[in-house]
């Protein structure tokens, strides 16, 4: 079911946070604060992804004007066991917190949830925010680093990055604003892929399912948007994807793009099927995507944010890999 | 910031599974379900509370005359590493997903989201889910329960338990029904507290920051109330808030109660410090509390779902555990 918002949410501010490939890939220069250690002075991966948000959610606050105390919601969370990333880098602010938990798919999750809260008044200002860390993903769902293992061709390399979104109900930019309308809540679907290595194919299937019903519902066809955004399906999902749109008689080429594949330089770091993680689409919707819905080149975007609702136990035990992909329609003005 | 309904959200249906000791509990002879192997017929713990999770949601629906079809959003939980004893366990109803995570608070966090969507009419009617399995937490929290563990006297013992609701706009059942008009979502405390055997203490920092927050925005006290029920604090956690509301001049012996001090029979089996996990405060709400505010024992209750928000990895690292508490009233009419 589409979710048609009583009044538009605005995204009435962003900031992304980033490590060191994030820096140096495309979108690097629009980081807000980047640490080419990886590390935010931190001692370990973990508190260091916390650390990433807790910087990032302060750079929201000082590019917006706001204070915690203008917050009444926030949504966020992370891949980190129990969402520690969140809970940890988010508590000295004192903002109601509601935890989240969508994988890959947690930007969009949160967009879509805080923008419902302020369309129906639940919130007047309410902020996403979300996080992750090669190295803390790395150590919890495949290997230490020291471990030095190799990783396949189809492997996507966890984005170490956080984005923060500040939504309310009115445009408070002044500009043409960026403001949500419509959002549609992923059914999981499971492809049967159980290779943890190849996450884009396993998360196609997702995609494919909440487009599908969104087109249906809507009456309307991929060429109607000037963008559809997935999260991280990398170049092996974005591969399935393409294909079923091109089944569709779209003009896939112009409109079909995913922020797995935006925010690496291939020619400076191989990080072979591309970006992923909660903070993959997060960071380049906060350092390029909004930033180009206000300035005009974008006017109507369609985002789905993906996620692989797996775990080192699932995989373990030889479960296959289900995904879910929430959209969140984008659009100027 | 309490969240005033602008349509009261109704409990159209609840149902209840557990395992064996939750079964021959004051509560047992109310589950709908119920397993004397704690297995579930699956060949692993992580399985077998995937599996408790099917069955319930099955079970709301032979109970509800609801089809999956029906329900619009389905918002679901689990203590279980990303989440996954949802993911398996919910992805054949084919309903739009949200996941959450507030730990043990994840039935408070589901209703109050659940509330907020359905009296927004952003869905007809939405389900919450969740369950906690006492074998699948503690081989991911402590140790393998092949490993033969002493535990502390101020542990808890996580229930192997799951409930599922039915949240519409309207009310469905015919007799009186139990609503939701408030809810409030939890600030993250952080007490200090840094044993994993002792949540009650670090969770009852949360339950006195939300209530504190509540009454002081409502004009209400505590005897307002028929209930005020916590959801896992335990006899640890239940005594700090006892003597929290004590000061306030309440009659606390009469109103404050926790789910995880009514799931067990001490006589029978010594559960420490008494039952925990996502599991407990839905169980006793769909077994116990929902019903007799249906049949009158209760008019006016504040559920305060409780959560400690550790991770193993930020136990073994040394941190503190935060803990959160969100609010939801429950009334009758």
């Amino acid at each position: 079911m589409i979710n048609k918002l009583q009044k538009k949410a605005y995204i009435n501010g962003y900031s992304s946070v980033g490590g060191k490939e994030e820096h140096r890939g495309p979108l690097g220069a629009a980081l807000d604060h980047y640490d080419e250690s990886d590390r935010f002075g931190q001692d370990t991966w973990e508190k260091s992804e916390s650390e990433m948000q807790r910087v990032c959610l302060s750079m929201l606050f000082a590019k917006t004007g706001k204070k915690p105390g203008d917050i009444d919601l926030l949504f966020a969370g992370d891949l980190i066991n129990q969402c520690t990333s969140s809970t940890y880098g988010l508590i000295d602010f004192d903002i109601p917190y509601i935890g989240i938990f969508g994988a890959c798919s947690t930007a969009a999750e949160g967009l879509a949830l805080a923008a419902l809260s302020c369309s129906a008044d639940y919130a007047k200002n309410a902020a996403v925010v979300t996080s992750s860390h090669f190295c803390s993903a790395e150590r919890q769902f495949r290997f230490p680093l020291e471990y030095g293992s190799q990783r396949t061709p189809t492997s996507q390399h966890t984005a170490t990055a956080a984005g923060a979104f500040l939504i309310g109900s009115e445009n408070q930019s002044g500009d043409p604003g960026v403001y949500i309308d419509e959002v549609m809540f992923g059914i999981t679907n499971d492809g049967g892929i159980t290779d943890a290595n190849n996450m884009g194919a396993a998360m196609a299937p997702a995609v494919i399912d909440t487009l599908t019903r969104y087109f249906k519902e809507s009456g309307s066809k991929p060429d109607d948007f000037d963008l559809i955004l997935t999260g991280d399906l990398g170049y092996e999902g974005y591969t399935i994807v393409k294909r079923f749109m091109s089944d569709l008689g779209s003009d896939v080429q112009s409109v079909l793009y995913d922020c797995g594949l935006m925010i690496y330089n291939r020619s400076l770091s191989d990080m072979h099927a591309g970006g992923s993680g909660c903070g993959c689409s997060a960071f380049a919707l906060a350092a390029s995507v909004i930033p180009d819905i206000k300035n005009g080149k974008y006017k109507d975007v369609l985002f789905l944010g993906t996620g692989a609702l797996l775990s080192k136990a699932s995989v373990l035990q030889g479960a296959t890999i289900p995904s879910v992909a929430h959209l969140v329609r984008l659009r100027r003005g």
